[in-house]
């Protein structure tokens, strides 16, 4: 079951050049993705509503669709709008389609009621186009996994000891007990370590000292499944708000949108600041680093989703550090309990408040 | 579910040479083929009724087939004749064995009950073996489709428009209505292309002219599901008749016999005059042109199967095309529910009329 | 359902070298083997308590084995003793560990239940380290199919003659009627042949001439699955206990675990006298004999399983020599039932009395 009112990623802009229809499965419903020739992007279910033939193996013509098997033609709202040897089109005749935005280099995507379809929700990711700030776009991970458990990796930092002691993570994070606030939708985390030896992924890139302090500032919101992190690697003693040309600040987006019940698309960036100016290629190293890193976290989630598949139903035992995501699952059954037709109300306003705006530096 | 009370093409006769044992699956049964010392092609099931080791890891010895788990031998009606080391065998140790025919190059299996066999019902297929006519035999597709989805596909020419627009198809066809009988236990088509252009295969092939008359005419048998058309491209205005020595004329026989509920064997054949007897390698590139028609067929059906198997009972929205089909599939839930055992009568005989010698000529 | 109470090869020794982690489904459930800094072999269930991440993803530290995703470190009987971060470790952070014995190069498991797991009844496998013999271990096949089927065939040789008709079997022993003798959960086997020709690898290997006599004597034990085989083939009329120098005796032990309902692990060993010395590296050479003929039994048996399992429920018409199968069968269906919670009682004690030292020679 999936939260269905919120507005997922759904793809990156580039993914949808010329006229390439791009077939995507979402929340358990195949999709087909195109750009029509007026440039703006279309999404409709990917299966005729004649013979469920797939419409992604059809052909975009102008702002519109053909099915290949018996050529039926829809618009970019669905809408049959050519038969062939037929005048007359039923009304019937009519592929699901669905509210879809183009901002910031992203398409998002809201599957659920239309009429709560609000863009003003969609979260901010202007990072993707801002001076000072310079990243690779088109991140992606393929997850052979159900998207809570990577909603628990991201909400418990102390598996950065363990899964990345070699990457992204030092041993010493083992121990912290990072700080949370519960907004309606949204968890806020700061995870502080103080004077500890830079990641193996800062010493290589940059030109700190061997001890520094690590800020790792975060929102998970879960309405939609958006983690937006401003983490901040510098000189002791300096704080979060640190001015040191040396320290290196990211800014980490992931979106995980469910592919189906195990399986989850995961769409991610790492916009940085500029730190190491003077290494050509910076942005494409970094980016190395950190999707190795993410490859990491797949490597042991994948392990995790198998030994639970063949288990089914096993109990989990919880230790202290699983405070945060117990309680994120809770607040996640509570909205698909809310979502449900007996009980559905309108759902709360969807936002993501950025860490960065926090005046708050903890230490 | 399958009709039973039916021949169904099993293989092609050249698929038994020396003491090979072919195991094929049909109508959702695994059987094991062979060909005797006597030449006399043999099919049972492919399961000793010991210990149920399949018998094409066997071996033929004369007309019979041993089972080398155990070493138990059959005869060619499936009767056990021996069992090492025991004197005495039980009536009981019996293979199931299945009336088989051979005509035309191809093996014919009646699976359902043995007293209906009857080899008179057997459809005409002498096109493999006429003076005047030539053609590649063999012809064999393995669909991941359901045998219906097929069905539909031939009984519906609107898609030579989309499907096939590069091979033997054009979009003028996509408009075409044809005109269409049903019989007992069949349908003939008509379906009739005025001053076209000619489809890609024949331009590529022939020397005819840049605008042609068009005819492809044919029935589909229901009961063991046969396709027998027969196909005219000639010079505008001289009818389905023309003898004109650049007219091309094609015999295509296609029969589709069930694996099992999602994949279907699709044994076919295409035959044709001497159109351009110049060419001294004809033949070889006309079967290259229909088999990559074919292709075309399979990519979108088994793309349509996988669609409809990961949204089973979506409804499908008919078009006025589809009229044809829906009739036919309604005939064949009729045979259905008449073979089950309480309204179970005689079947009709299955005869195929191949259209070529109906006197109409449509234009 | 599988039995138990039962000692089960696990694994060879060699399996475990230095900080190995060795990740092993054993009846139905995901262990992780490793070897503590101690040389102790350890044994736990493949799955952290506290988020199921398998263990075998973890690492050895000492004698104990830490989880790689939250760093969870589990002692060698399975209690969690250091959680990252968490002064006071609840009792209920607990992994499942099971008793195993390491004896004569074997690993051996009971996942029954503890109180009853007497290493004493561990049955004998002295040939692996005996003066005089020779052979090689760490035979192992990995098998796609139910352990069932594995033992009806170790319990019925008269397959001998036609899966292994060209490696260790002859056509003559197809009428063999063997002496069979039921014990309490065992059943032994004398299956002799005389005066026939020396199976293919026999020729092959030794200077035996071209007339000899055979025996194949063994147990079969139900409970753990295993197969403890004496054979002898030597001289005519010198019977079982021969003394010619040419005679080719060989102790073949076989372990069979299942892994799951439908695959199952096969250990195995041949141990050969010096009827040869003068072959260098005849163990090895007899080692690639045995194990061709055990990959003839894996073609059928898992051929065998694949009919099976597509169409489960259909019946098997019993022969003669399926008498012995049978009542094992039936003798195993008793010990499952006797261990069910409402009816279980004390297991019989396990004993494996090799045919060896029975004085009986049968001609």
């Amino acid at each position: 079951m999936f939260l269905k009112n919120a507005w997922y990623v759904a793809a990156w802009d580039n993914e949808l050049v010329g006229d390439r229809l791009l077939a995507r499965r979402l929340l358990g419903t195949n999709l087909v993705f195109y750009r029509g020739e007026n440039g703006r992007a279309v999404v409709m279910e990917d299966r005729c509503c004649h013979r469920h033939a797939p419409l992604s193996h059809g052909q975009r013509e102008g702002n519109c669709l053909r099915c290949m098997y018996h050529g039926l033609l829809f618009d970019a709202s669905g809408r049959c709008v050519e038969v062939p040897g037929q005048e007359r089109i039923s009304d019937k005749l009519r592929v699901r389609n669905f509210p879809l935005v183009e901002r910031d280099h992203l398409l998002w995507i809201w599957m659920g009621d239309p009429a709560l379809a609000d863009p003003a929700t969609i979260p901010d990711t202007h990072w993707h186009d801002t001076p000072g700030w310079q990243a690779e776009r088109g991140g992606y991970i393929h997850y052979e996994s159900n998207v809570n458990l990577i909603v628990d990796n991201l909400l418990d930092f102390s598996h950065l000891a363990f899964v990345h002691n070699k990457s992204i993570g030092t041993r010493k994070q083992g121990g912290v007990k990072p700080e949370v606030d519960f907004l309606d939708e949204s968890v806020q985390v700061r995870f502080t370590t103080l004077e500890g030896a830079p990641p193996p992924f800062a010493r290589q890139l940059s030109k700190l000292p061997d001890v520094v302090d690590r800020f790792n500032y975060y929102v998970w919101n879960i309405r939609g499944n958006y983690f937006a992190q401003d983490s901040v690697i510098g000189p002791v003693g300096e704080g979060y708000g640190t001015e040191s040309p040396l320290a290196m600040k990211l800014h980490t987006f992931i979106a995980l949108t469910p592919e189906d019940a195990d399986s989850t698309h995961y769409f991610w960036s790492t916009s940085h600041n500029d730190f190491a100016s003077d290494i050509p290629d910076v942005t494409r190293q970094l980016t190395v680093q950190v999707a190795g890193a993410f490859e990491e976290d797949r490597d042991i989630i994948e392990a995790q989703q198998k030994s639970i598949s063949v288990s089914p139903g096993e109990p989990m035992i919880a230790i202290a550090a699983d405070g945060t995501l117990l309680r994120v699952r809770r607040m996640l059954d509570g909205m698909l309990a809310a979502e449900q037709p007996q009980g559905a109300g309108k759902p709360a306003v969807v936002t993501i408040t950025p860490v960065s705006v926090q005046p708050t530096v903890v230490h």
